[in-house]
Parts: structure tokens; sequence; C-alpha cells
């Protein structure tokens, strides 16, 4: 039952596609498919379906990392953050999911439940549950400094467990800023150069960018979803990425403005000439950028093909529930014509870009009340 | 079962009180309480309780109305784009809704699918299904222009439908702009004048700013959750709406930042002197906004109380999962602190004008990982 004409469609084979992709330019790496936030707003569903040829699943909600158990993922599982609070470890058991430490707390919560399970728990936690240290190689977020790390680790160890190294980049995306990746890739081989385990620090821009860091394990996240690291759409203009995501409407009214009159709240559009406008069901309360620009591209589609379209571009404040776009220069714009807000005709990150933001905000902005379709 | 410490309350008695004072404003007024998109995140379930007294709900989605009747509302609902499709109607019945007639495709729908209704259905349908007849009167959104009005009036009068006159400014909270309410409010009054039925055109801003409008059903909407009209905190400073929702987390990390040193993508923020960062699990696929720049104000509470503790303001880009706030001057500040991103302690109105939009997109953002708990 859907009402109003808006409509999410994820394509699972891109997902697919793009995940290829990213390992086929890392073939000694392993992948953590990075599917947190719901799979940056693709649903667990469609990641499972898309990524079931990585080697594990990253995310940090406990809540999707049983989703994903139950749905019968048996691989890897990787919590990003780790644990929030002590109670946790018992969920990180029964999902037998690795998980990373950042700090110390998480330390001393392992230790002190470690000690209060049974012997069986306890091996069984040692066998299923590796530890991903994260060292703060300077983006300053989460993770050890490189002096407090070594400590950690040894903690770790002699508590019997798997120990692996990860870290984060800042800038993977644009080489002008500093931290650069190469002087975080620097601090992270030196802080952990004398230790066993595997390694994993690129995220998608590095995976892209900077093979020297591909190590044992990749973290493709954003590119997965057939959007740019960066923002900005000609970055993978070239790189074969394909959109994870469709999202579509309609045409539910149509106004022509006089020169003179405007449309909207605010009255942020006035008819410079006379104008054609059309009224499309979709708004900020489904998770399109209200502070979206007049000029931000939509794709309209004839009323019989949505490809059989053209671009038009936005006129006036977007709205909760609505947008308007002059469609002047579009005879076939009418009412109940399909429209794409983005997706395969129209890239999300040129929607972002002129918004001022970058892809992964809008695809995890799509809201509950979008009905969700998986292909 | 709540893993990341982020949460998001919903305060039904400020929900109640709100209302009551917007209906305490327009005494001689019935109210339509705007409950559309998850009743501006805040959830259904918390809006029956919150807006028992209001003689109706408005919204627009049929799923919406479905779950108001389930969960026994069994008074007026209005659904405010009206159908979208002709099936639509069977649930118009079903639901006894009222519904906006916008655009001369409904009434081609209503009149077609009236026909094919047996007798009793055509009298439940005109019995407990009145149409809100929607004037363009100047936003060149949604409605009829006046000379199409009439026609469309007489032809719904003569099918037996109960008929009533709405419209929607463009402009309420802010008079600097055109169409001005006052143009518009007279556009209404004189399409409508010669036809019986009731009138409803005063959204919040029109409520608290212009009396001349309430008429006979009023349609509060973002007042009802506490926040600004205009998006401006001071307009309503005096007033005395209550916060609808408070969003709440907690610090999971603190970075002590040297001179010099960045911290998180893009390397926003620089430290001009030794710095304390604390790491708040909330990002803006929590629903936070990712265009906020540095020093949009957090709460920051001490481990032990909330409300005993101080404002800090963020440094650096917020990220996916979270975001880092310069609490140097605030010593109880650690980890664990609770933290409060909106709501009582700091409205909500301060967070979206720092981050250049308003409290309404803000409030309908928060994604479904965030646990919602009504009380």
């Amino acid at each position: 039952m859907m009402h109003r004409p808006i409509q999410a469609t994820i394509l699972t084979q891109n997902l697919r596609d793009n995940l290829r992709l990213a390992k086929n330019i890392c073939r000694q790496s392993s992948s953590w498919a990075v599917v947190k936030a719901n799979a940056y707003g693709h649903t667990i569903e469609a990641a499972l379906q898309g990524f079931s040829e990585s080697e594990g699943l990253a995310l940090l909600e406990l809540e999707s990392a049983g989703l994903a158990r139950k749905l019968r993922w048996q691989k890897k599982i990787l919590l990003l953050e780790g644990i929030f609070s002590i109670a946790d470890l018992d969920e990180v058991l029964r999902l037998h999911c690795d998980h990373v430490i950042h700090h110390e707390e998480q330390i001393t919560h392992l230790l002190s439940w470690f000690k209060k399970q049974s012997a069986d728990r306890q091996a069984e936690f040692l066998e299923h549950c590796s530890i991903w240290l994260k060292l703060n190689s300077g983006m300053n977020r989460l993770g050890f400094k490189s002096a407090a790390y070594g400590v950690a680790f040894e903690v770790l160890k002699n508590m019997g467990c798997t120990v692996h190294h990860l870290t984060h980049f800042a800038n993977a995306d644009d080489e002008t800023k500093f931290p650069s990746v190469q002087s975080q890739w620097d601090v992270f081989t030196k802080a952990t150069q004398f230790f066993a385990g595997l390694r994993s620090a690129a995220n998608s821009a590095a995976i892209l960018h900077h093979p020297q860091t591909h190590a044992d394990f990749i973290r493709p996240g954003i590119m997965l979803y057939g959007a740019s690291p960066s923002g900005i759409y000609q970055d993978i203009a070239s790189v074969g990425l394909k959109a994870g995501m469709t999202l579509r409407s309609k045409i539910i009214a149509i106004q022509d403005l006089q020169v003179g009159e405007q449309v909207g709240y605010g009255s942020q559009f006035t008819a410079t000439k006379n104008t054609k406008i059309a009224v499309i069901a979709c708004g900020y309360a489904d998770g399109y950028p209200r502070h979206a620009p007049n000029g931000t591209p939509v794709w309209i589609g004839s009323r019989s093909h949505l490809t059989d379209g053209g671009l038009a571009f936005t006129a006036g404040r977007v709205s909760m529930d609505m947008m308007t776009v002059d469609v002047s220069h579009l005879p076939f714009a009418e009412l109940g014509s399909p429209v794409e807000l983005w997706g395969e005709l129209l890239p999300i990150d040129k929607v972002a870009y002129s918004a001022g933001t970058v892809g992964y905000e809008l695809m995890c902005a799509v809201a509950p009340r979008v009905h969700v379709s998986i292909v």
C-alpha cells in the first residue's frame, strides 16, 4: 500500500558491481563492506544481497548486527565503534562480532566482563571475537595515540585476544589538507610495526587514490553506494560506480506563473517571464535537503517514460512535503509525470553538491515514510 | 535494548500545553493539529496523547491516518493533499477522512469513483468525508485560482458533498515579503464570500501574528512542537511554547589537541590553543545537520547531572556517526557525560539557526536508528 507517489528503489546488482569494482582495485585485500546507518539508508536486507561477496560487514549498531545474523549472514561482522557499555559484550559474544577498541574504558569493561564469564564462554569469545585496536593517527576523533597504543595492545594480548590494527584517514579525498594520508599512514605503520595482526586503514577515497594503504582489509563505504567520497561527481565520473539507490516521485500539480508572481514559502523565486512550475511530491520530510537553493537539478520524465525526459531546476524553497521546479522548457512535463530526484539518470552527487552537502548525507536521510523497494 | 547512547524523548505534556496555548489565542476557532511527517518526527502515538483535545488531526499520509484510527482516534482527520490516486478514495471512506481537493484531476477521480459506489457507500461518503477545497491565494504551490475555484465548488456541491474552504500562507512569518498574509486573506475571503462552508487558513505564524485569519479552523503545526515558525528563537521566546522533543546522547571519547592539531574530516578545525575535544555519539546519520558549522551550540552536562552543565560549541565537521565539540572551558566534561543536542536546555531553533535551517527540518530528520521514548 503506497499512497504518496515517492519511492526509493535499492539496486542490489549495482551494489554488487560496486563491491566488485573495489575488490578489483585491491586484489590482495579482504574487505569490510561498511553498512552502518542502515547501509547508508539502503537497508541491511539489500546490503546482504549486494555484499554477499565481502569477507565481512562493518557497522556500529548492534541492532543491525543482530538483524544481519537473523538474516543468515555467517561471515564476519565488525563493530566500528566497539561497545558503548559493558552489557554490550554479551551481545558481541552472542553475535560473534569483531569489535573495535578505541578507548581505555572499553578495555576496563572487557577485563571486568571477561573475568566473570565461564571458561567455555571465555574460549568462545577469544576464538570468535577478534579485536581491532584503533590508532588515532591524526584525525583526533577516536583511537589511542601511539604511546598508549602499545600498552593497550599488550594488555589485550595478555588476555589471550586476537588483536588487529585499524586507523582512519581524515583527508583521503583531499590532498591539500593536513594531516595527509601519507603522514597518517606513516604514524600507523610505525606504531604497529612490531606487532602481529592484520591491518585496516583504507576507506573509499584511499581505495581509489592511495594504493599503499590498502593493507589486509579495505573498508569501502560510500563508493559501494555509487557516490563520490569527495562529494564531487567529476572525481568518480570515470571510475564506473553505479547508483545504489533511486529516489523517484511524480508531479502532483502544475502552476502557471505570470511575470512577477512568486512561489512557495518566503517567496524565494519570482517569475521573470511566464513560468510553468511543476509541484513534486517530495519535501524535506522525505529527506530531500531543505537547503537546496534555486537551480538544484531534478530529472523530469514524460508521463509515459521516465528516461524520455530532461533536466529541470528547482524554483522556490523546498517545503516539508513538496518542492517546485521550473519546467517551462519541458513541454512534456504534466500532471502525473514521473520524476527522479537522484539515482541512475541524475547522480546523487550533483544534487548534494548543489545543496552544499555530500551524497552520504542525502542517502542516509531518506525518511521512514518513503517506501523502499529492493530489486 | 539500546546500545549507542543517543536517544530522542517526546514530551507529551509539552505537546498538550502547546496545543492549549494555540487554542487560547484563538478561542473562537476549532483546530486541526498538524501531524504530517510522523508528527514532525514526534510519532503518531505521541501526537494522539498530546493532541487529544484537538477537534481534528491534519496530515497527508494515509498510512498515518490508518494508524491513528487503529489507535482509536475517533475525531476528525484531514488529508492535507487529498488523494494521490483513485484507489485512495476507498481508504478515505474506510477511515472517514476529510480531504483536500486542490486539483481538477482529484475531482475527476472523485466523480468517477463515486458513480461506482453503492447507494449506502455514497451516503456514507457524503456524511463522513467532507471536502476542503483549496484556494491558491498566491503561494502558487497547490490549489485552484479564484476563477476555477467557484466552478469546482459548484461541481462538488452538485454531487451532494459538504464543502469547506482552505488556503495556505507563503509568508505568515515575514511581513516584508510578497504575497503578504493580508493580500492572500483578501483573495481568500473574496473568492469564498458567497459560498457556504467553514474556513481554514491560519498556520502557526498566522495564529501568533494575524488574528484576522483565525477563522473556523486553525492549523497549528510547528508551534505544537515548541519551535519557531520563522526559525528564529527570539520570535517565540516570550510566547511560552515548550520543547516537544529532546535529543540527547553522551560523550564517548575525549581528545586533547595540541596547538596546530586538527580534528575530523577535512580538518575543518585547527587548535589555536591546547584544546579539549569531546566526541559525541551523534552524527548526520542520526539526523543532526551535517552543514552545522564550527560554533554550533551543544549542551554538555556533568557525568551525574545533565542540567548541571553548560554550553559548548562544535569544532570540526559533523561526521556520519559522531560530532566533536570544544569543551576546554568545561572541566566537568568527561567520558560518559550526558549531552543535549536540542530540547529543553537548548532550543532546537538555536541549533537550526546556526546550521542555516529551521527547527522543522531537524525534528523531521531524526533517523530511525535513534531510539524514541514517549513520556
